[in-house]
């Protein structure tokens, strides 16, 4: 484990402490006992990190984070869990998703729950810009609701771009890790200039990470990914794979790939088909291709805040671990 | 009609023209027709007339309230999207629900775009003490999911007492009502005891409206209403008039009532007799005491802002106009 591998696992664990202390209200049962198991649920907390590790560069505290460390954890969270309904995923982080554990019902009101406990802990953020970072949040929330509104539109059609594709994921995931770094900065009082750096380094690590998660869904296998195996497929999702093989690959492929896209259901020897056509039309190395392409533009974004004399190790470091992460 | 309901008319149209602006957007069509459709749905508008209401009272401009008066109204309109998903109620306002006039997936992404608009709007609020009024309207969050919760709970529980189910009201319908007067209160810049009589107005108001509301379910017509007549009893919920007949009626009736809640289905003709047990048990006029009971009470809480040479007319009258709605 390198030094800053050790950092994110205690970072890591900082969060889930405070996270823990948000959730420890018991009744009553059937709202607190999901939200509780869903934050216990792990996960990576990138979001959290990224906002304190922003923060950090530019001068603030670990304690002046974790009130909005959380609050975009716990944002995160109830996008998982209602996600997860509108998807009918039964896996996630390797355990039964809340809504096939208990119900859609109780997913629902637990998703709720999740987003007034996201903005219970960012109005907690101490300094003198919380209604500032609470418009931020909110606006984040607003594209994510927009990103998952497009999503789910896309999967009913045909004729999704490239471009259509890239805006559906700028609003519904990076967005939010956007977002994260944008908070961070202002939590540390950060100029202008050095929030307009963060906030474009957050979009671009976002879109890296997405179009890896694209790639992650098919190339990884279930017991690394700690869910469903090639469940976008399954779901008819247009992600970048899907929107890549559908522009270049061969008339035959595009006609099987659409043959399979059209079954009533996708079962997983078709997954392994597709697949198959992923990586003859070359599309799964330009998915490796865009990722590291935003991962450039990203650690590009930080110079302006190098030539200031901000530290930036660490946000290089985050890149390149979402750069060669396999699940 | 009378001055006060001319202003009342008046308010709810403004609340209703200044909504339009905030759900103006188009795109992604799924996320924006279906909150639309929810705003254009009408409703009393209670929760912003009480919210400006409360806040005029004290020396506020209609300008002042109005980003905030929407808020509430959005943040309710998100409750009433999600529970109708788990009341699985067809009908609301005298239309379809947007889960049955779309599907599930469509109106629980529409409720989570409600609650980013509301904080949206509610973070336009002008004035010095938004930060302090963002954490009220996101604690009245938390209480409107925990009553959510307790409501569904008490569904598969027979041993439900009046206090369990006023604890309940108290935080599904009350704690809205009162977090809009003590907003109201905020925005005109009131100090701390009139900000507690108006906390108390809106509570025992709240709790006046939903007892209210358990009795119109019954007693009301369903053209009158504009929801399915008796949705109450069929859900099996228990509200006030479950909870007093099986703590008051004779031990036949509560044996006829527990055999109704028991069965599978309830069907119309049940309903009409439960409301025919719920009558002889004394429970409907026991429930009309209660609301009479809680609108002396919230007349009793504006004294303190009278003896401060506040003007309380339009607040009293609010409770009248509730004490003798009928749908």
């Amino acid at each position: 484990m390198t030094d800053f591998e050790q950092k994110i696992a205690y970072l890591k664990s900082q969060v889930s402490d405070y996270l823990r202390t948000i959730v420890a209200k018991e009744h009553p049962v059937s709202l607190y006992e999901p939200i509780k198991y869903t934050i216990d649920g792990g996960g990576k907390r990138l979001r959290p990190i990224l906002l304190i590790l922003a923060a950090e560069a530019l001068g603030a505290s670990l304690q002046q984070s974790l009130p909005a460390a959380a609050a975009v954890e716990l944002l995160h969270n109830f996008t998982l869990v209602h996600d997860d309904i509108m998807d009918q995923d039964d896996t996630r982080r390797g355990r039964p998703t809340v809504h096939s554990r208990w119900d859609t019902d109780v997913a629902l009101l637990a998703g709720d729950g999740l987003v007034a406990l996201a903005y219970q802990s960012l109005l907690a953020t101490p300094g003198d810009r919380i209604v500032q970072i609470a418009k931020i949040f909110t606006a984040g929330l607003i594209d994510l609701c927009e990103g998952q509104a497009l999503d789910r539109e896309f999967e009913t059609r045909n004729d999704v771009s490239l471009d259509d594709y890239l805006d559906m994921i700028s609003k519904k995931t990076a967005s939010l890790l956007s977002m994260c770094a944008c908070i961070g900065g202002h939590i540390a009082g950060g100029d202008d200039s050095q929030i307009e750096a963060l906030q474009v380094y957050g979009k671009s690590l976002g879109m890296a990470f997405q179009i890896q998660d694209d790639l992650l869904d098919i190339v990884s296998d279930q017991k690394t990914l700690g869910k469903d195996f090639g469940s976008d497929v399954r779901q008819k999702k247009k992600t970048f794979l899907w929107v890549h093989a559908r522009n270049h690959a061969e008339p035959s492929q595009v006609e099987a790939l659409t043959h399979y896209f059209n079954l009533p259901h996708i079962e997983t020897e078709h997954i392994y088909k597709v697949r198959d056509i992923f990586m003859k039309a070359g599309t799964l190395n330009r998915a490796r291709d865009f990722v590291h392409r935003y991962i450039d533009s990203a650690e590009q974004s930080l110079k302006p805040l190098e030539a200031g004399g901000v530290k930036t190790e660490d946000l290089k470091q985050l890149l390149h671990l979402i750069a060669k992460r396999e699940a």
